[in-house]
């Protein structure tokens, strides 16, 4: 059976981990581990930590980036931190962010904040277990949380 | 028995150090390793050091990044570093920084930076003790030093 | 015979993957390894993992960042995360992106994304099979997408 | 007895390297290793032979930025290698820059340079032989080439 | 016998790796790998492998970045790359980047790209045959491709 980490922050303003637990168990069984910590610089030791001391085969990261210069400096470091984590363990970790200031309203952000992050655990679904999806749909301008886009032609 | 790392600068401009060890003592029974480095860029490696030489099972990391540009550059510096040392010691480094210019004056300064070390300090002892309290507060807006911002819902 | 990787994403808007592939069959023979992640972000692992689980001799890399400022540092991201993966292994990976906001219309944007992708492929195949060819083109301006400029002289 | 390596830059406008191989030696009995490289880029492994290669306790690193924007990435690349080279050493490589834009003359530039360098020095003294002294000063507000600021109260 | 890596690219406009070459010759006796890549963000896996498969001291790494804003960001990737690729191999690679718009025509820029590319030959043959030299020249303002500013004193 694989095992999935979820990861989330007690920073965020929504709780993201339980959407993504959520909607991992409507789709495949798998074992989850979830952790969640203070804000998302602590993110990529929490998932390299799942990975390596929980047997986790693939992590989600969710966080919700505030809104100030610094914020995005913050999230610029954390996902560096998480793409570091990966090319360490050779397993993928799924960055689910929610700018703040994507939404133009409490009740916006938090229908973002959970629609991306059901949608990204059903790509952490296909990456595990039917990878060959994730082929059919290259180039196709898929979005989440957001309308997807669409292929262009010549 | 746990042992934690303290470690601050002398550039910051209060002793933030020594408030992180008074509180993690009126909460839990820990053995204590402080150093205090020059400044933040040397933060890293002394997290790194106390992790690895001194067995400490979690460092928390303090500084006070100046008002300046090239502060904010070597506050960047200095967090990919700590991030990084994380992932060489899967052990959690909690980054509490606090910027010259996010208080108005000595005195707001001075005590945002002691309340942020404060809870920050929680946080470690809540990451190394209780993770389960952490995600229970997933997604419920926790702030360090400013008031909390509280959960959004839909 | 040569194993080359390649991986694109759900993100773009252009298979590139298949142009890819497409242009690599008409040069040489060589195994060919495809996989499709989300989005850029994740190229870096899949990069590696084709690499160190699939024995692939090179990857090319494909995406097509956003037009967004957060997009660009997205790019930033991942291609720091390509070279990282890349000395980890001592493997070239070809990096392909074209940025949305490249050209002036849909119709542009499609044929920037096959042609860039479509002679980066030739350079993999130069990079592996012929690798002097590449030095006889040393300082000539060469361009992938966009018309070659040239050499300059005193 | 301990080894300081000391490196500093053809590129600089002022010898810091002999002033902080001077400083050292009014204070301390060391071993120093002296090595000379063409500009800050260069530093990062540098230091990190002179840890490796030369058995160094502790390195400083000397450099002189210019005051182009150019100039500002090349010190953050710098930067981050040299903190880099300490996670991969577990040893302290003390950065010395002084920004030519820093000082308004030729003059007051070469008396920063001097002066930081200097006071460095002391740090790394502090860092190898007295670390207690550090944990004195943490939160006094120390500031190397410029008057310190002190510590401020609630 | 010291063997020496230069690597260069396809994108620039003047054959940097061919100068290099020229000038080595002209001061000493070693042994020369040279490669071609397509870009910029190619010449840290190109460095590394010189040194790891080919056996080389040093490598000097030819690169001309555009003048678009993209183009800095694709340096600073490659610059970060570079350095860690030295501090994986502790081998010096001395970075040798003419930026597109450094020079008002083509003419200065080929004149540029030349002079800079020979006069770091120089750097390099110093580095590996009489690193002595260097140390005589710290702190006295050498630049390259320009002419040097000198030093300053108090």
């Amino acid at each position: 059976m694989k095992t999935i980490g979820v990861v989330d922050t007690t920073f965020a303003r929504f709780n993201m981990g339980s959407a993504v637990v959520d909607e991992i168990k409507q789709h495949v069984s798998a074992r989850i581990k979830r952790v969640t910590v203070p804000g998302i610089k602590d993110l990529p030791v929490a998932s390299k930590k799942l990975i390596e001391e929980e047997d986790c085969d693939l992590v989600i990261a969710l966080g919700m980036p505030g809104s100030k210069d610094i914020d995005k400096v913050c999230a610029h470091e954390a996902s560096t931190g998480l793409i570091q984590a990966q090319l360490m363990t050779n397993r993928h970790i799924i960055e689910v962010f929610v700018h703040e200031n994507e939404a133009g309203s409490d009740k916006e952000l938090a229908y973002l904040m959970e629609k991306r992050s059901r949608e990204h655990a059903l790509n952490a679904v296909k990456l595990l277990f039917k990878p060959e999806e994730l082929v059919k749909q290259a180039g196709t301008g898929q979005r989440q949380g957001f309308e997807d886009v669409g292929s262009i032609g010549m």
